[in-house]
């Protein structure tokens, strides 16, 4: 707790507090989670945050260990600011955005933004971590200049205020080259006209991780723009007529590779922006600056996102916890799992799409940043089961790329009309399955997700999918982490089967039942591993269950890889010959030491991410420790998810031990902490664990209530002894979804040791 | 006729053709024209023509000759074609446009053009003068690979016909890196995608001449694609992944600084293409394919070509001339009047606009390339006489950009969504107190146009604008070619006068009545020219009036910007000495000796271009040759513009002297073979000389005939004896356009010598 006082800039008293205000957003701020401190709304398009750094790429094309260490752009422990950027992406693997920092300064111009090492160098500030983040809210004092700095937003306005303590040239840097991983070449074009003395509007298009992106602003200033100057217009290819002016200096248009501006406003002591964004145009960014923010008034826009932030935590309530601190995690997680996605067209539903073309959004809120192959596993299900609206609507933004699709694909890994292709698998089938299947009422167009999801199934050049569908297993010879990808194809392919049998149609649903067997095609008897085979049929013949690297697994080892088989728990002990083995087998994954020389090829996770061998930083093992339920041990999955609990999810900056993956972890947290999780989306069960709260309240989108109670729960008592729903005992540690829409009280009796007995395995 | 027939490649018939079957295209092809061969309907969008070398500017940014060379992509003389490209300039002083380019090709994929020496190692082709070049009409054959190529257009779609005759692999290759002044880093971002078997869509920005330029476009195959390859595509930055696919066979989209494409369609023989452009987006260019050119049928667009190219010409009819090669000069000269601006905008009236905002044309159809500096003397006057409509919506066109501008001024020089800023002066203003004065109908928001021509007026930051406002004239030391400045602001600020009398607002006319007497401030008494002078008020030291370069003057020496005072020629008369000496004065202009030195410095003309020190190829002069209506000796203006245009306008790809600036050297052509000619546009007369026409008739807009013949008229009986309108003798050389408007006949009776007497001079 004394980290985390020390980041809180206020003093916390437990008990009477709005959930909002147990959160932290500074959690997982600090090495890998990868999360921001700044302002938003829940799925916010505009996230303006402090960047602390954002190191270039390096010139010979070598991947950089600082690019991914820069992803929110912020790192806790660094002592200057770069400036205040208004998007962000909340916990991701790989990095981009970071788009139109502002910076207040003084004195002479400073065009660079120095380094951490001389920030007097640049525009760049030292900072005391006195800052404030709130849900919507984020402040700070830059020590040089001495400037109190205020961040608060509407969904697509970044709202700024300045106060400036020095009689020194004070003025506002608005630098568009800046952005996360900023490698030289990565701005494309950018574009820049003072509109009138309060009003500056643009865009700034780059080649990044999206390769095609543009984001077009419109900046409202409450005190008139004095006099401004523009840093590095490019002219146009005539010089010599163009000498004839000077660009620089109040000259009302610029546009080039790369642009920055610095404006004055005389004497003002306090400067607030409305800084508007959008991804269709200058037209859309300033109707969405007339449309959430008109006037200029910074309290009234904090008040609002305040309200936004309480509004969407309405869905739960009088939570009470085995440990007062667990509320602070527990609230911060559910705020990390509210940002992930984000809101990707104008207020009057314009959107670019992948095709690079504007469209209206029919009936449906678009959004962007899906981080699929994370967030398939808990956090599109949590946004089914409390924000159905919402996923129904996500469900339908990724139907729309489909149509949009040159390819005719679901997205991979989509973000600000880009597929950027990262990852495996086709998991978008798994949100659509799990969305269809659990009868989310807002789904727009089902009749269509079928068709996309079977298009996306059958492109043959996509990654091996078509050494898959003749062979049965993608072969490492064809397409490497071939086994990953088997595996998870096979998922998928049960996915769309489930989507095909809710909507009865039996050829389909057989076919892609008999496609998701193809896991049983790279199951080595001999090892009693999943392993890479080769388009021969061989198996490959170097084999290391530990190694990540380059033997056919990604973000994950045979080990863990080896239990991805969530759509057939039952055939998969079978087939590891049977539950005693298997048992035995899964308790190694926990106990084993894993030597040092393994870890350093784990990516994107922390020593502290790993408990044994099971690595919850990464993905692939977050429906591991639910397995126990499917053995004649299911106290097991209760004792490891309260260890997971508490040993991964710390009070600290630094408290996440992976990425928060767009709110993969913090909804892996949050459905673990309320006792259940979806173990296989696309199948209408949850499965059962030791919850970590004592109580809590769920106000469903259907109007029905949800009361889950864990009596005797508590840090020693962590084993269930019996669970039941509405006065029923429930014989198996499973629920069904359907179950729990019904409202009602989900009742867990806790106790210090494990009852053998608590449910009747069938 | 020698060369001309040489690149005919039909034989002329005189007689019973059609007006637009005397137009040769070709004419200005070679040397300094700066016209293009290829097929466009009149202001059409799309002008689809051969380019036969496009040099890149070097390395070490020094501006080529080269570049000047191709500005329209096309050089008689050349002996290889690099492909087919959209977009054209015709007859400007410097380049740009020239994109999406395709080229046909056979054997192994060839992607880089290759040089004009060794054609061969690249996908360009030696071709033989046996191309035909018609109004909208344009077919080559080239040599290697074998292929027959037709080109037509509708207004916005270039439709391309290719036969193969050969077996080997036939395929186009589609290359968007290619441009006129194609600098290596124009390219800022294309896009490709691959939408199905027919159809192709994609983007392409620049930062040329037009500084921030993007040209989006619709490709529609008659035949299906079989395989296609894409080239040079740019990935994500997270390359790990793109690595993952081909991205260059069949993958359906591409993006990057530059994209090349190569497309296959098995054994076909025949392939047409129709190209849609758009400068507002996909959508725009899809919206414009389905609207103009539906279907493939080349035959049909050909024939839509001619009929419009018909119309257009249906102004004017029974022509007779004095040598019928007369008709290939005049009706050339008039479909070069009608291509200079043109159309930008899409069917449905969606434009982007100067602040890259997508705007909607409201009730009028918005062009673009406005070559002011050059245009408003006689184009923009032609138009207004002769096209009316056209030429309202082409100052609607200029009053947008007005309300567009952060610079809050009418165009300079723009083209495609750019200022350019190319050239002096604020001539928009001329064209719109030209089209006020002569009660143009068609004029749609009159009321704000004088405000645009006063805020243009006044900023001070625009090329010694204020010097000009502050001293009354423009000081060398503070914005150089000084007096060409002062004497065409003094020009324009009287047109404002006129626009404002007109609008009864006398306070404004009398306001800039008095600047437009700023030229008096800049003539030198001692040298009897028009001389720099410095902010001091002293006159520079240094002062050499047959010198172009560096000297206070831009495309003109003193010798020739003496004369540069339309608005004001009896004043001008009385300050340079009065009758007597100035008529001595404008002899020696057109008699005197130029040495070579003087040449040299003498920018877009070629030697032949200058009769005397009377330079023709470039525009200030334009008017000098009318100055004789002025003065006692009005046969001088007869004889001179007689010489001029059978000395000035030769039967030759190489037949113009200097550029055609978008029209402007054919609009002189056109009125002065007319026997008017607007010696001060903004002024409601035009100033009379010989005809070289026999007879004309004229089929005014509003419905009048207006006939015009010169009996006696002959290559000897150059010398007006007297003009009659209507019956009535016209007692000076000057003719209302009211009048004109009137219809009826204007005679001009001809002969061998001047008749003094022709006018009674007032």
């Amino acid at each position: 707790m004394r980290i985390l006082i020390c980041f809180l800039g206020f003093s916390v008293a437990f008990g009477q507090q709005k959930p909002m205000e147990f959160v932290r957003p500074f959690i997982g701020t600090q090495d890998v989670g990868h999360t921001y401190p700044g302002a938003t709304l829940p799925f916010g398009a505009v996230q303006l945050s402090p960047d602390t750094d954002t190191i270039p790429f390096s010139i010979n094309g070598k991947y950089q260990a600082d690019v991914y260490r820069y992803c929110a752009g912020y790192q806790y422990k660094d002592s200057s600011i770069v400036g205040f950027s208004h998007t962000h992406f909340s916990g991701t693997g790989h990095s981009d955005l970071g788009d139109i920092l502002i910076m207040p300064n003084s004195g002479p111009i400073q065009w660079n933004p120095g380094t951490s090492s001389e920030p007097q160098k640049g525009y760049r500030s030292l900072y005391r971590h006195e800052e404030i983040a709130e849900p919507g809210y984020y402040a700070v004092y830059l020590d040089e200049p001495k400037v109190a700095v205020e961040l608060t937003a509407t969904e697509r306005v970044g709202i700024h205020k300045y106060r400036f303590n020095e009689e020194k040239q004070s003025h506002l840097i608005l630098d568009l080259t800046h952005g996360i991983y900023n490698y030289d070449g990565k701005n494309v074009w950018c574009f820049i006209r003072v509109e009138n003395d309060t009003l500056i509007t643009g865009y700034k298009q780059t080649n990044g991780w999206g390769r095609t992106r543009t984001i077009y602003f419109a900046i409202a200033t409450s005190k008139p723009i004095s006099t401004y100057h523009i840093k590095d217009v490019k002219p146009s290819t005539y010089k010599g007529f163009w000498r004839k002016f000077d660009t620089e200096n109040n000259f009302a248009e610029g546009a080039g590779q790369g642009i920055k501006a610095a404006l004055f406003f005389g004497a003002a002591d306090e400067i607030q922006l409305r800084v508007a964004i959008s991804g269709v145009s200058i037209d859309g960014a300033l109707l969405n600056l007339q449309s959430e923010a008109p006037i200029s008034d910074f309290t009234y826009y904090h008040k609002l996102a305040s309200a936004s932030w309480e509004k969407a935590f309405s869905v739960i309530n009088n939570v009470e916890f085995i440990e007062p601190d667990d509320a602070i995690n527990f609230y911060t997680a559910w705020y990390h799992a509210l940002i992930g996605s984000t809101i990707y067209m104008d207020v009057d539903g314009k959107y670019r799409g992948i095709d690079q073309r504007i469209h209206q959004a029919d009936g449906y809120t678009n959004y962007t940043t899906f981080s699929l192959w994370d967030t398939y596993r808990a956090e599109h299900p949590f946004l089914n089961l409390f924000y159905p609206k919402q996923n129904a609507d996500m469900v339908e933004s990724m139907q729309q790329h489909f149509e949009q699709s040159a390819h005719h694909m679901l997205p991979i890994w989509s973000h600000y009309a880009n597929e950027n292709w990262c990852m495996i698998g086709y998991h978008a089938v798994s949100v659509l399955a799990d969305a269809i299947v659990k009868n989310n009422p807002y789904l727009k167009n089902p009749k269509y997700y079928l068709d996309a999801a079977q298009s996306t199934a059958n492109q043959r050049f996509y990654e091996g999918l078509g050494a898959y569908m003749d062979l049965g297993f993608v072969a490492e010879d064809v397409s490497g982490s071939s086994v990953s990808k088997t595996l998870e194809y096979a998922y998928d392919d049960w996915c769309i089967a489930q989507m095909a049998k809710k909507m009865s149609n039996d050829t389909l649903a057989t076919y892609y039942l008999k496609r998701s067997e193809n896991y049983k095609n790279v199951y080595d008897e001999g090892s009693g591993f999943m392993r890479p085979r080769m388009s021969s049929g061989a198996f490959k013949n170097t084999f290391d269950p530990l190694s990540t690297h380059d033997q056919g697994f990604i973000e994950g080892n045979a080990w863990n890889y080896s239990f991805y088989v969530p759509h057939a728990p039952l055939e998969l002990i079978k087939l590891m010959g049977g539950q005693k083995k298997f048992i035995a087998h899964l308790d190694s994954l926990f106990t084993m030491e894993l030597p040092d020389v393994y870890f350093a090829h784990t990516e994107d996770i922390m020593r502290e991410g790993i408990i044994g061998n099971y690595v919850h930083g990464n993905e692939p093992s977050h429906h591991i420790p639910y397995f126990y339920n499917f053995t004649s041990q299911p106290w097991k999955t209760q004792e490891t998810t309260r260890l997971i609990l508490k040993d991964q999810y710390r009070l600290s900056s630094a408290g996440m031990g992976g990425n928060d993956d767009c709110g993969q972890m913090s909804a892996w947290y949050l459905f673990s902490a309320l006792g259940f999780y979806p173990f296989a989306p696309g199948a209408s069960y949850y499965s059962l664990t030791s919850p970590l709260i004592k109580n809590a309240t769920l106000h469903l989108d259907n109007g029905k209530i949800l009361h889950i109670s864990a009596p005797g729960n508590s840090a020693e008592n962590v084993f269930i002894q019996k669970v039941s729903f509405n006065g029923a005992r429930l014989t198996t540690p499973f629920i069904e979804h359907e179950q729990l829409l019904l409202g009602g009280n989900l009742v867990f009796e806790m106790g210090p040791k494990p009852n053998k007995n608590a449910f009747i395995i069938k």
